[in-house]
C-alpha cells in the first residue's frame, strides 16, 4: 500500500495529478450498489417496472448520465473520454433490495473508477427519489469497486 | 404507505410532480452516510486531517457544492432555493470508517432530501477518489435520511 | 406588436431583461413540436415502447431535465424556479412522426416559454440520436408555442 | 437500415454504445433548421443585425455553447473533442425566416451529427427569445443533418 | 470589521451560511475591471466592434452568461434568483484598455456582490481568448466591487 | 502580430477556430493573479489557513475544479483534455496581497492558457466570496500569463 495519498503534493497541498506520462490505455471498471427498501416499496418498483411508471429504466438513465458529470461533481477528477457505459438494475425480492450495477471503459490515461462508482451513487439516488413518498426509510448500501483493469496499477478484483 | 409512486402520472409516465399549490415553508433535512476502509488508509486520512494533505476539508466542500447540483442529477428533482448546506465528516477508529452526515435548509414548496442525501453521496466518493491509490477497496455503507421537517407530510425521523 | 426587442437596451446592447418589479403570477406554456422519420424507423420506434428499447421513455426524461437546463443555454434567460414539468410523446402513424408536448409551468416573475420550448427540442434530439443508426434523414419540424398564460402579457394561444 | 437501434443491447435496456474499437477519423456534420416569423419581426431581426440589437450574433454564439453541452442534453451521446464549430444565421426574407446552419468536426470515434443539430436547435431557440416580447407565433422547421462524413458508415448527404 | 470569516463555522469548518432568517429585499450589486493590452490589440477590438469581429458583443453575451454560473463555480455560494444582468464594455484608448462593468439585481435573502464580479471576470476572460493570438500580454486588473446596496449590510460604495 | 482576430471568419463571423491539423502536442501554461485587502482581512485568512476555517485550502479547489468549467465559460474554447492541474497560494504580507498561481498541462492540439487564467480568477473570486464578510474593498489585479509552452507558436515568458 502507498504511504501518501497521491492527490496531495509534497507540501500536502491537493492537486489534480499529472497524467501526462502515462500511456493510453483501455481501461474498464466496474461498481455496484443496492438500495434497500420495504418489500411493499419493492413491489411498488416491480409493477411498474413491467408495466408502466418505470422507476429502473429512469435511474439507468441517471446512472449513465451520472458518469459524465463525475469530473464535475469529485473536485480532483480528471475528465476521461468515456467509451462505454452500461448499468444494469436488478430486483431482488429476498433481500428487498434493487441492485445497480455499472461498467465504464475508456481508452485514457487515467481510469474510470470514479465514474463507474459516480454511476452507481447516482442511479441509487434516483430510485430514492421516485419511491420516496412513499418510503422515506430506504438505505443506500454497499457501493463499492468490483473490478478495474487497465493502466499501470493492472487489475483489481473485489475479494 | 402510498400506494402509487408519484413521479408517475395516471398513465405511468415520469413527470416533474406539480407543486405549485404546496405551501411554501422552511424546510430541513439531514442524511448520513460513511466509507469504510482499511485501517492503515484511514490512518494516512487522519494525518492528514491534522497537518496536510486534508482529505475532510476537501470532501466538504465537494459534498457542499454537490448539494447544488441536486436538480441536474435527479431527472425529477425541482430546482431549489437553499438556504444553508452543512457537513460534518468524522473519522471513527472503532469502525475504520469515515461518516458523513450533511444538513439541508431550504425555504420552499418541496423539502431536500435529495439534496441532503446527494451531499453526503458527493462527499463519500470524494474521500474514495482521494484514497483509492492507497485502497480501492473501500466500501460506502448505511447511506440513509436520518430526519426531515417541513411540508405537508411533517416530519420523519430515522428509526 | 412592440416595435424593438426587448433584449436589447437604448444603446442596442443586450442585456437580461429587469424583472425585479413584474409580480409573482402562476404562469403555464406549452410548446409542441415533431420529428418525422421514415415508416420503418417509426415501427422500430413503437416496438420498443410496447416491450422494450423504450426510446418514448427516455426522450421524456431527457426533455424533462432539458427544460431545467433552459438558462444554462438561451444566454438571456432568467433563472425560473419551475414547479412542473410534463412531456407527452405520440405515435402518430398516419404521419409517420412523433410529437412531442411540454407544459411547464411556475410561480415567478417572468414566464416558461423558454424552458417549454427547450424541452420539446431536448426530447426530439433524442428520439434523432437513438433512431440515428437506422435512419439519418429525419426531421424536426413545427417547432412551437401552443399558448402561455399568466403574467403582464397575459394569455397567448396559437391560431 | 437497421433492424434495432444500436442504443439498446439484447435485453432492450439503454447504454452508451461502446466505441472503444472504432477508429479516430475525422468526422464533419453539417446540421440546418429554420426559425419562420412575421416580416415586421424579421424586419426588427434584420435592422439589429446592420446596426444594434444583434440577434444574429448572440444566437450564433448561444448556438457554438449549445454544441459543446451536447453530451449533458442527449442522454446516451459520447462526450467528444470537438475540433471546431461555425454557425451560420441568414435573413430570408421570401420565406419571412431565418436560417440556421452549423458544421461541428471533431477526430475521435464517433460523429458530431447530434453536436450539429443541438447547435441548430439552441440557436433558433435564442432567436426565438430575443423575439417573442414581439411576435409568440413563431415557428422552428425543417431542423435536418445535411450531410456528415468519416466513420465507418461512411458519408450520408440528404436528399 | 467583523473578527471572523462568517463562511466558517465554530470549530473552523466551511459551510454554506444560514440565511433562512434574513430578509427578501431588493438587492443591487455593480462591479467592475479592466484588461490592458497593446494598442495594436485595442485597435483590433475597436474595429471589430464597429464593423464586424465583434470581441465586445461576444464578451458582453459570456459575462452575462457567467453571472448565472457562479453558484456552480464558487463553492460556498448560494444560489439566486437573479431578475437582472447588464454589462458595459468601454474601448478607453488613453489607457490601453477595455473596462468591464456589470451591474447584477435580485429579490432575496442574500447579495448578489458575487455575481456581478464573476460577470466581469467571465468579461474579460472572454476579451482575452479572443485577442490572445495578437497579444499574450495583456493584464486583467482592478477588478473589483463599486457598489452594492440591500440587505441588513446596508449599502457599500467603493472610496 | 497577427493583424486579425482569429476567432472570426473572413465575413467577421465568430467561430470555434479549427485545430483538427494541428499537431497533438505536450503543452502547460502557468498564469498568476494577486487580490489586495486590509492586513486585518489578510490576518485572518493567514489565521485560518494555519489552523482551521482555511481559505487558501478551499481556493485551491475551487481554482482547479473551475479549470475543468473553462470551456463552458469561455464561448469559443474548445473542450480540452486537461492532464493536471496544480494551484499555489501565497500570503504575502508585505503587499497585504494573496497571489494565485495556477499551471495546467494537456496533450491536446491547443493550448491551456484559459484554463490557468480561468483557474486563478476562480481561485481569487473564492477568496473575496470568504472574505466579504469583512472586507468588501478587495481589489483582484495582475491576472496574466506568466508563461505557455508547447504549439505551434511556442513558448511566451512574461517579460
Amino acid at each position: 500500500m502507498k504511504q501518501t495519498l497521491t492527490h496531495f503534493d509534497a507540501a500536502g497541498h491537493a492537486h489534480m495529478v499529472d497524467i501526462a506520462d502515462k500511456a493510453v490505455t483501455h481501461r474498464v471498471a466496474v461498481a455496484r450498489g443496492s438500495i434497500r427498501m420495504k418489500p411493499e416499496t419493492l413491489a411498488l418498483v416491480k409493477r411498474g417496472s413491467a408495466k408502466k411508471g418505470d422507476v429502473i429504466g429512469i435511474a439507468r438513465i441517471a446512472a449513465i448520465q451520472g458518469a459524465k458529470r463525475t469530473a464535475d461533481l469529485i473536485p480532483l477528477c480528471h475528465p476521461i473520454p468515456i467509451t462505454r457505459v452500461a448499468v444494469e438494475l436488478e430486483i431482488d425480492e429476498a433481500a428487498s433490495t434493487v441492485h445497480c450495477t455499472a461498467t465504464v471503459e475508456c481508452d485514457g490515461k487515467t481510469g474510470v473508477e470514479m465514474e463507474a462508482l459516480t454511476a452507481v451513487q447516482v442511479g441509487l439516488l434516483t430510485v430514492y427519489d421516485m419511491c420516496k413518498a412513499a418510503d422515506r426509510g430506504m438505505v443506500i448500501e454497499q457501493v463499492r469497486l468490483l473490478e478495474k483493469h487497465g493502466g499501470k496499477s493492472g487489475s483489481f478484483v473485489a475479494a
